[in-house]
């Protein structure tokens, strides 16, 4: 378990080389990575090219299906209310994340999606994975960017 | 204002024949629609190819930014969480929608998402365009795959 973390905060770490937040994703099926990624909303001028979008589009590309169950998810940051809604359409199973969001958040915070009565699937979530190095890679890029 | 909806209605209509859920969008600017989609997700195996996501994503790749400044939306249909937050991250200055969905909404139905502190830009939200049409769509292409 924490090795797909440590997977996904080398893709959050990637990120923040290349000027993005640092947030990364893996989806996991089987024991087996089939898809990773880093934030790419800058490169791509894309405000849906979140870590967690770009893995569920690639790892749906690569099964020929839209619905990833049994699929996990894991990610450095609590997803926000439009990746929570992608990974409760996209069926996936276990959502592990690193680091809350509290300005941001949908799932622990904010409009706690996954409890809402509109919500027709919820993943199981497991949050804190990694926590302190997801949460410190974060304050460092803003820390850097600040100064 | 009814002709943007109008093209929306035409871009729902022509993915109901494509035998996807019947939805529409056109993102406006200046007077002028720079983007439109009808929903995608089957023929893409991609649960985000949701009719507003493939606009925005599509005007934002036109006008190489991802924010699109003092730009429109004409949706069929009342936006689920994931779109209403893409609309929020992309600046979107006021949403058209026609019929209001209390099952999977997240604007005036679900999580309110505009209304909760964790959103940080919503546009101005207009509801009720063209609804009797966009829902009308909706009711016969489940009353036919029902059939």
């Amino acid at each position: 378990m924490t090795d797909f973390m440590a997977s996904a905060l080398k893709e959050a770490e990637e990120a923040g080389k290349r000027n993005e937040v640092p947030v990364g994703a893996v989806l996991v099926l089987d024991g087996e990575i089939i898809a990773k990624a880093g934030n790419c909303t800058r490169e791509l001028n894309d405000v849906t090219a979140h870590a967690e979008i770009l893995v569920i589009r690639e790892a749906a590309k690569k099964l020929s299906n839209e619905r990833l169950i049994g699929a996990d998810l894991y990610v450095t940051l609590e997803p926000c209310p439009m990746c929570a809604a992608a990974i409760s359409f996209a069926r996936i199973r276990r959502l592990y994340y690193g680091a809350e969001d509290q300005k941001s958040g949908a799932v622990d915070n904010g409009v706690r999606l996954y409890g809402d009565k509109s919500c027709h699937h919820a993943p199981e979530v497991y949050s804190g994975i990694s926590e302190t190095q997801s949460s410190l890679l974060l304050k460092e890029f803003f820390k850097t960017r600040r100064d």
